[in-house]
């Protein structure tokens, strides 16, 4: 297994507006071979800034490279934007096997 | 549902000491009330530097508390415990609360 994350800096006091972002795409990501779950998560308030991650899991990390190179992808992507200043800099991505489950 | 992740940063040459330790170590997550699930994640090596990720599911941040400040908490905790030079620094961490699940 697979765990694919990106980090996202939000400004605390807009962050209702990133998730409000995440709960109005369309990913049809259940309909990806390979994908596994998906979850957004938030993070405590550091000094105004709110650290969020969407995490997704999938059966390997060849099936989320397939993915990111799909039609699919750029249809998940090509919708809604974040509004200007909710966001402090790029997301930071990283990506995991998983070792050890329990 | 809660996400409690551990950020760890590796001498890349001795990662299979570190992931070693967490093979062999009993923990009895299963038996702790709230518990949903364990994994220990790899990321990929940054200039000998290999991140791993200690993650674990939580039915909510209280059970996680809870867990923190029991005897099997501590028991998991006093057994083997990491060579020397194998980390670079103390662990980091990170909670997170599940905003979004699909």
């Amino acid at each position: 297994m697979y765990i694919a994350m990106n980090r996202f800096k939000a400004n605390t006091p807009r962050a209702a507006e990133f998730e409000q972002v995440w709960r109005e795409r369309n990913s049809q990501l259940a309909q990806v071979p390979g994908f596994v779950s998906f979850k957004l998560l938030r993070g405590s308030d550091q000094e105004g800034v709110t650290l969020y991650v969407s995490h997704s899991t999938w059966a390997s990390e060849q099936a989320f490279v397939d993915w990111t190179e799909s039609e699919a992808f750029r249809a998940a992507h090509g919708g809604a934007r974040t509004p200007q200043d909710v966001l402090l800099g790029p997301p930071q991505f990283e990506g995991f096997e998983v070792v050890l489950e329990s």
